[in-house]
């Protein structure tokens, strides 16, 4: 029969696109003629096997488009008019996309998957440890403020109340810093994105930590720059490597984490920090210091910025740790002409950040409960860190290197063990991996995993890695 | 003295940076040598017309880089020790900058600039008329949700019930859209930004709307993209220059605004639109259709989207006029392709978007009172167009167009005027004006400006508007 349709249930194209243009381009090969009947959009719906909506709305797009006439109670019939346009052409092809977006793609699905009952690979705190109290008290708070709080657009720069808390914060870190030159930003991944615009061009090099934080790569990759990996090792950066690679590639910025470092939970001695700047400086590149973990430390932390000041050194936090990720609200503090740039990118990129979650974020720093909240936050890391330390070493895993607190442990199977491969065999089980590739600049394999020590504490997950540990054992 | 410092207070180094550097320099020079007592930091702060926590800081930071000693109430000397490193030396020079940002900063100085008095050329609503009570309540019923919807990251997508309303809004727009290709964003602004980072490559060329939204230029020019202006008439762009020059250029993309475009308030008939669709058809090249406004318009809306079902179109919208500014909540769709690429830049940029503002913009839409919130607002926006493009013609301005609705219209004096001139003398009296050029892709002189209708009703913006008038006629 002329109006058969074989659809592809499974495919990407939408079923109503699908049977769209089946009908459309029967049409117009002339195989349904003016003035014949369609059938029902039940019957083809059964047809087909999808549903009425479905061809419900195939049909409405066929009578926008001037392929059929609805009758009324009477059915569908092919146009005899000629119709307003001619059948769509094809878009164009989109530009090639930029290298391998696994490690991306893999944190998307982690998100989207709500099946995974157990996410010792994930890089977020569970429900127990964020501060969901205490954002409810301050939306609370935030709901009493006059109607002029929620009219505007915003300062650019982000919330000046909470700039001056973060002001704050920072000279408790030895860090002094106008709040002119602290500008609030989506999560501290948006102000490595904005950091990388404000100091790169397509074509530029930039070292990174290696392993390092996952979601830098494909913001790097989009623009075209070109990353050089510098291996981590429990005392931080590799400073051998890193002055050679330095001298090397002639690099304009230094991306690294100083604090228990994602994903390997190390962190800086003074000693690197210094050797760092000191690099830095001979070698002239920018350090962007991402200490997204410092409110994880119940001390105060090393930075590099608390040494050079913010002259060549950008410095990023975040309270997606310290507070919760919802919030989307992070920092990035820099010299005028740094924070110049930071502003012109976040502008054209979206305008203002959100002063509905900066309010919230400062009703929650001035209300007094936080502190509290970050010691026993920090109290609780630190204990989950030996925990898992020692669970993950019964199971047979080698650490590489024992965290003295945060959420972050990198561990591994030995050599001869395929990470990627037990990742695929928990996934399974509804367990979620970190294999340890995903967080290298090259995508390259590593015998190691990333886990989050927060949401490591269920036995299931030590089976399966005894497991893991026995079959390798016996081959 | 050796210790005279001359410091520039307009200029752009900080106050403590050019204190520090100078007495860093004198130490490195000799001027000033071991053991030698620095002046006290009132005297010092005196003699310099500084403030005496300029001074402090730049001690310390001279203290903390191993220039000075601090001896207990005995005051600043220079250390005898060598330092622990050498002076740091100036950061490279970051990359050029993109062109003109004039338009953005514009933007950015008015957001900051809490001095203005009557804001006639700003981009946004009045408090009076943005739905502050609407997100007041949503904040409320949003605080009494469980602590698991304030736990994480959320869908990369944006908050799944959001989506669905989106789903339910762009139907009765005729734009047939799963959720699934919905992505939420940090506003339109940040949708155009995504759109051209996924359609776009350096080098390509994009239409533009002149005169167009300006905040959508910074994020192109920051691209390395090729723009094109393509004239707006009052029945939308010149279909003869867009055909014109997307055969001469071969763009990739045009971006417009259909309904009450931004800056003049025009519309597009349908056989507008139906023709931008087959010449991106013809032509091959993609339609960002950014419909900031079809909110505040009372009947449905004609789109290129509803035409062509997100094919080649990709559909943006925002909550800025129909609920806040302050949410930052807006969104795109597309077709799968043009989504997955779009999430990529989405998640390289910032990861998710704030759960939190979508939650609250999904409690206001689910609601109730949003649709009668609305309804007012076309309705004032309605009147407002007649009282003010008849004041504005009054006082003796061309109307370019008097559009039936949105905050839009495009108002001049006529050639021999210097708009930019006029916006100067207004700002010295407290009123800001928005000149043509800002809208311009080029930046280019135009004798136009943009009126705000919802910020234009103050007696004095018409005092002025007729000295200006009176000033020209009798030149």
């Amino acid at each position: 029969m002329a109006h058969t349709i074989a659809v592809d249930t499974g495919g990407p194209v939408p079923l109503v696109t699908q049977i769209f243009e089946a009908m459309a381009e029967k049409i117009d090969n002339g195989d349904l003629r003016g003035g014949a009947r369609l059938p029902s959009v039940r019957r083809l719906a059964e047809q087909c096997g999808v549903s009425t909506l479905t061809v419900s709305n195939a049909y409405n797009r066929l009578v926008a488009q001037g392929y059929l006439e609805a009758r009324r109670a009477n059915g569908y019939f092919v146009s005899g008019r000629p119709r307003p346009m001619s059948r769509q052409s094809e878009p164009r092809k989109l530009p090639p996309r930029a290298a391998s977006v696994d490690s991306l793609w893999l944190l998307q699905r982690v998100y989207e998957d709500e099946k995974a009952v157990l996410r010792p690979g994930c890089g977020w705190l569970p429900e127990s440890l964020v501060f969901a109290d205490g954002i409810k008290q301050a939306l609370t708070t935030v709901a009493k403020k006059p109607n002029v709080a929620f009219t505007r657009y915003g300062n650019p720069l982000g919330y000046a109340p909470l700039r001056r808390q973060i002001q704050l914060l920072l000279a408790h870190r030895h860090i002094d810093c106008d709040a002119k030159r602290i500008v609030l930003t989506q999560g501290a991944s948006q102000a490595l994105d904005l950091a990388a615009r404000a100091l790169l061009q397509p074509g530029d090099t930039a070292l990174v930590d290696d392993p390092g934080y996952c979601n830098l790569f494909p913001a790097l990759w989009a623009m075209g720059v070109k990353m050089v990996g510098v291996e981590r090792t429990p005392q931080g950066p590799d400073l051998y490597m890193l002055e050679l690679l330095a001298r090397q590639h002639r690099p304009k910025v230094f991306f690294t984490n100083t604090n228990l470092h994602n994903p390997t939970g190390t962190s800086c001695s003074p000693a690197v920090v210094y050797r760092i700047l000191r690099l830095a400086e001979e070698c002239d590149f920018h350090v962007v210091e991402d200490d997204f973990s410092a409110d994880l430390v119940a001390e105060t932390t090393q930075s590099v910025a608390s040494l050079d000041q913010l002259r060549r050194v950008i410095y990023i936090g975040s309270f997606s740790k310290s507070i919760s990720p919802t919030l989307r609200v992070g920092f990035l503090a820099g010299n005028d002409e740094v924070v110049e740039r930071v502003l012109y990118h976040k502008m054209a990129g979206g305008l203002t950040s959100s002063e509905l979650t900066e309010q919230v974020a400062h009703a929650i720093l001035v209300e007094g409960h936080h502190r509290r909240h970050l010691a026993r936050l920090c109290e609780r890391l630190t204990l989950a860190q030996e925990t898992v330390c020692k669970g993950l070493a019964s199971a047979g895993l080698t650490i590489f290197h024992r965290p003295s607190g945060g959420m972050f442990v990198w561990a591994g199977f030995g050599l001869r063990t395929d990470v990627v491969e037990v990742a695929k065999q928990a996934a399974a089980k509804g367990i979620m991996l970190a294999p340890g590739y995903l967080f290298r600049p090259d995508q390259q394999p590593t015998p190691w995993l990333r886990f989050n020590v927060a949401q490591a504490d269920d036995p299931r997950l030590y089976r399966f890695l005894d497991e893991v540990s026995s079959r390798h054992a016996e081959e």
